[in-house]
């Protein structure tokens, strides 16, 4: 059995936005006990990702990370016709998932105690991010 | 219902190709409407990835920023039997995918607007490349 | 169909362990000819990969990277409550992969030559780690 569902995520910019409970309502609803669960992201600037859900400041330690990774205005790029955060969106979402698949067990996502799914807006402003999740099983 | 195939790509050394066009031209032979498509690389020194398809300075910017962080011939790596770009190929593949998993809907994969497939060829010279194709769903 | 099965591996701290035995044994007793293994860790400071499996040169090289990369006790980080490893193990997590799907063929998940599935603890302690295998197809 396959279950599809596209939703629609309004950012606010640069940030993280927790999708676990809209994932695990559309699991419940798709009525699958024993299967997966695919999150997929539309688009190139934005990304997902599962991460440490209790603690606020992995976030902001996780940001800090990434921009010294991946500075904006990077000299090194010249992709930059959207500005000094276009080009490093790209590198950020390449370097962690645009997919995310998910195991799932009496009816809902077996995440462990710690994981929940996130979002990561890697642009400035805020954006319409398309989500497309798939559930398939018995 | 379940697809598999087996294709090669011939690489002409470093460098990104667009597998786009191969994954949905099986996608729409398999004949399935609605489910996922997964792609897989065989190997440790190539990977996948999804990226903005649209303009070329793209791939230069990102090949450039992953010579930087993780650059080849560098002291720290011991394993450099086949050259400098030998362990570099191996962690470039762990940095980005292995395997993508793609929303199959109206009979072909839901990718957005801007992303392409591509294959990342990590080692200089020119190799065949396996990948396999999954489709399933109804 | 589809199977699934939950297993734990005791690790000793920090450092790589190979499953592909593992699970290339639950494939094979699954009874699945065709299709997708899908392999996910429950837990946001250890992650998985598919790594080079002949040189044992290829995992302290990686290891001496992500620790340059990530340092342990960087100062930028504030999440630190467990320790210098803490925020590290979150940020090489994500870096790296939390599940992977390989392609099950002849009743074998169809790895390439050189392709071992990792287990890589980010942790200087010793964890127990779960993880589920998800085997479906015909």
């Amino acid at each position: 059995m396959i279950s599809q569902h596209e939703f629609q995520v309004a950012t606010k910019g640069r940030g993280t936005y927790d999708l676990s409970s809209d994932v695990q309502r559309f699991v419940r609803d798709a009525g699958i006990e024993s299967g997966l669960c695919h999150v997929f992201i539309c688009h190139t600037s934005a990304s997902l990702m599962l991460c440490e859900n209790a603690d606020p400041s992995v976030m902001r330690d996780l940001e800090s990370f990434m921009s010294r990774q991946v500075p904006d205005g990077d000299p090194i790029f010249s992709h930059d016709a959207e500005g000094p955060d276009d080009m490093p969106a790209h590198i950020r979402s390449i370097l962690t998932q645009s997919d995310l698949n998910l195991p799932v067990r009496n009816g809902r996502c077996a995440l462990g105690t710690w994981q929940g799914i996130y979002l990561w807006e890697h642009r400035y402003a805020p954006h319409t991010r398309r989500i497309i999740v798939t559930v398939q099983g018995d």
